[in-house]
């Protein structure tokens, strides 16, 4: 008999219930008895005792639902230490109850910030199995997390639907693509999309070479131009500034975010008119893709094993199209970002797309 | 022989392509000789004689494709008197051009601003067939506009992926919905996407009407609340200035839009975290529904029949599930909006969605 | 105090959720109290009583779902009224379980055999609401039924995806579309996919003037031929048959369906390569459209007022863009059909579409 | 200069012109000058030397378009050494084109059948590079061909689709998928969409194991029961017969294929009504999914990037997710094929996912 806890935190994204029904339904098949706990809203619902337990039942027909059953909820890392409601440190509320419910195992899915905390509750003495839930692929680890291509296809239609009019009104148009701290996101959906610029974190920008390829673009005919910006895009210049010097520029930053800082200064500089789109949380949202199905559901019958197996501590990754297993204090506190030489970026070079570096 | 100019004007959108498909193809389908100038951007083509000559397979494949293969622009209606490049009257440059190139007719696709510009043309004689193309479906004289449909799936899918993502983390969301001063656009997308409140320029808000809603949702267990914001919408206070005082409160107004001064409210008198995701332009972009291009192509088709037989000074509209012309007089400068005591809004309000009045 | 029956019956199709949603919410916002009574597997539940109790919960979240949460199954009217498992005429069966639950009204769901069964149902003392669920718009008393919209979307996208094959490979295809009897889904799906022939049942067609058209087409450069063939799609020859000699034909009838024998003939009477694609059932399923969404929340919340309002033996349907009640005697045993003089065949003539007449 | 021949042949599939695009655009970006020549529907336009030249223009806003703009077909291998219009062997007659067009280098686009003849012309000393093309995914020496996971994307639409009626009426249901002699397309779809059970030629199938799991399923409670059918799918008897033996069968075999044969044996033995859905040629078409545009962009710019180097007999192809160069000679003749003892078949298994062994 087998007692699993299991949670999803810190920003939702495609596949989750994927992937949870993917360790249930493999704990359910084998030959074990298992009592399945859903902790509610991440973290949250482990600190205060809040689960309800879960059957077969609840994870059928969830394979294509976007969002996550059990709720989700950011717990930012630094305040894990503060006292829960019983006066209680955090991370020692959970461990109270993950004693008192006797659980075998947390599965636990979420990112960067959520995998600091397993790690944490992991060298605190409880089983944890992760499974790699982000937009962003920015987890070290694993080449892949579930939700990444879904949030791709999310933008790429953005982007594909802003090509049209682009087109026929002969506009620069940007449109601002999730993905936190780095360029994945943006990278891919940008090729995807079509689009003649894409500026991302680990290529910090020169907003002379974007005005350049757009003028070189007018005059080889083209009436548009489709910048693709990640969220966390980044000038030259401001690449440049120190820590402190970054958090003092930021308390006075005019724009609402780095797309319309690049909108204004094409803008001001050239005197085109330049749109700005930001599809947002659309991006987190919707039926997971097919690709995200398998690839969640793949990870998820894998994490049964593991517990199956009596194998804790690791987040199950994606290797060389193989599944891996990692151990979780190789994963914690680590960025996996887009290498500024790695092949796909050179091969965009080759395609045209300028980076603005 | 019919030597026929056409042009689109206005924002762009979906089906523009497959409208004026269906003309073409209805003109080359007659036994008379056709010949089609395209007028490049809108009313500017016209002024400044910049067309290019069409064939049948300009118009192959097209029924598809977003956007519009002639380009628009928008030409303010009052800057039209000002005069053109060499020192004429826009109206008497438009009036020259279709006199030297010998015209026939001239087929216009726009919207509201469009269809002034049209009449215009038509009261100092020149022959004008027009098509009703507007994500707005505001314009007077026909039920339905092309594009319109297009729009409503696009803001519903955006909807559709801020549902999961809202239920996750229990939170309220607002998605701002184009649709310049009318509200079928969210009122429409609003009901497909399930939205709990729906806020249209048609019924002013009174914002702890929607506060309340939000809280009765609460208390009936819904953990997350969906607002669909028309981008037109108005607060009842607003909607009482006179407006020129109207015109001074926007000279202060410190929100981006409309969507955001809701969600700044909504935060500041209950504490709930509010997220807002504003699709924008991608909503007139895309390829259009099968609604759209079964709508549009048969527009086209009656106006290639009005040139056939010489009638001249109508809109191709759309009455009672019939294709009907429409004298231009009677649609230029009016605007159509949603009805408060229409059916739909009382079924919305059977269904349970709060308008805010 | 109302007690409520409701059951979906028939083939199903998109929005059937979505009216049921739309009926419950209308009667839980309303002042009185309300049980629904969910008869499962269509009138099998009702004969059988095999119902289970519906509360609002059971309505959330579904007007996004495809299918029915009801279950649903064809009780062929002819043995309506042999005896059920309990020796009893199935229609006896049904009112003594009406009875038994002291039911005030049912709310029907379903096409053309289900509003047979209602209006008897309904002569036989019964209070019967209905909904027009179908995805042939074959429903007399109604413009529109919901499904229909949807499963146009599916048959379009299948021709969509057909259109880029077709023409890589220069070949004639053949996409048939369902619709039972009537051509309406093959109509609008056809012209919005662009197919160059439409073959309806309404129109029988002359497989000569199809080759003809075909060839024309190869005569003007175009390297293919898309044909959208309704199920129920009929040549002039077999249309001339009477029922009986129609019967014996179809006895020895050596395709699989109509398309292939159009197919046949082509691929006999040219040589040239000819493909058949049936997307079947699936256009049936899938997610509702924004379209028929709102339009089955609207019919659904029409359908709640009318039992509040305690008007029974009609079916909600639209007429020139209004909600309207129907007398059920008025719909049943009728059949709504393409008329070949209406103005969209017309028009579709006039964009050149062949209908082999 | 480079004087470059290209050409796509077999079946088409999505993302064709995205990967000429990204060869083209990195030919057109390098300071080289290129001349395009485009041979018409596959080997044939280099057969009978039918081209037409092309520039940069051509590849503008292909990117997201399904088919390929160059036309395809099978020219199966074996009359490939037959003569041509002018007598001439038809290897040589390419070979003669070839240099009398001066050609530096062939890119062919194509999947098994192509890469056989790619690598015969190879062999005589044409100059070549390739790219893997194929819904297949079964080419020797690349993890991943484009055009699978859009077709992946269709497949798994349908299955979605099917669902909702399925669940809906209490049904089995087959799904045939293609996929030709190998169960990629089979596995990713079925495990996408949730079918319960999945019958790929790699494993053979036992058909009273697939009953079993029918009932197994209805034992607990599942009213309906989804089947995906590779179009390759073989029984255990039929997998023992001698080519000869299964030559002579399948000349007497009843079905249209085999999907048909699963159904007619599960009807025949239980009773149960099963119904088939073939999604066929769509599986091809339709525009190709981001990942595909994005994968087949990559492989484009690094054939280019070969072209320009001067490094020829290659294609182009995907390792351990690294883009690749892979001998011509290594590839030609070999089948890539689900291994039955594959990690991702174990997690298929492990979800409950039965394949009839």
């Amino acid at each position: 008999m087998k007692r699993i806890g299991m949670l999803t935190s810190g920003g939702d994204c495609q596949a989750l219930n994927a992937a949870m029904r993917g360790v249930v339904k493999t704990l359910l098949n084998s030959r074990q008895k298992v009592e399945i706990y859903g902790f509610l809203d991440g973290y949250r619902g482990l600190i205060y005792n809040n689960y309800r337990m879960l059957s077969g039942s609840d994870f059928s027909g969830i394979l294509t639902k976007g969002g996550t059953i059990l709720g989700s909820s950011r717990t930012p890392f630094k305040t894990i230490k503060d006292p829960d409601a019983n006066g209680l440190d955090k991370v020692e509320a959970m461990k109270q109850n993950y004693r008192k419910l006797k659980l075998d195992c947390l599965v636990i899915l979420g990112g960067n910030g959520t995998h600091k905390t397993a790690n944490l509750l992991r060298e605190e003495g409880l089983n944890v199995v992760t499974l790699p839930k982000t937009i962003d692929n920015d987890l070290w680890g694993t080449d892949m997390t579930f939700g990444f291509q879904s949030a791709v296809n999310v933008a790429t239609d953005a982007i594909d639907c802003i090509h049209t009019t682009a087109a026929s009104h002969g506009r620069v148009f940007i449109v601002e693509v999730m993905g936190h701290k780095v360029g994945f996101l943006t990278l891919n959906a940008g090729m995807a999309g079509g689009a003649d610029i894409i500026l991302i974190p680990e290529i910090p920008y020169d907003i002379n070479k974007v005005i350049k390829k757009i003028e070189e673009r007018e005059k080889n005919g083209s009436r548009f131009t489709i910048i693709a910006v990640a969220e966390g895009a980044i000038s030259k210049e401001n690449a440049k500034l120190s820590k402190k010097e970054f958090k003092k520029m930021m308390e006075k930053y005019p724009y609402p975010s780095v797309s319309y800082e690049v909108a204004a200064q094409i803008q001001e500089k050239t005197g085109r008119e330049v749109r700005v789109t930001v599809p947002g949380h659309t991006q987190r949202g919707g039926s997971p893709c097919p690709y995200d199905r398998v690839f969640a559901s793949r990870l998820g019958a894998e994490a049964g094993k593991l517990i199956l197996d009596g194998e804790y501590g690791f987040m199950v990754g994606y290797k060389n199209r193989e599944i891996v297993k990692v151990p979780l204090e190789e994963v914690a506190g680590k960025l996996k970002m887009v290498d500024p030489d790695s092949t796909i970026v050179k091969e965009a070079k080759l395609l045209g797309i300028c980076f603005g570096d």
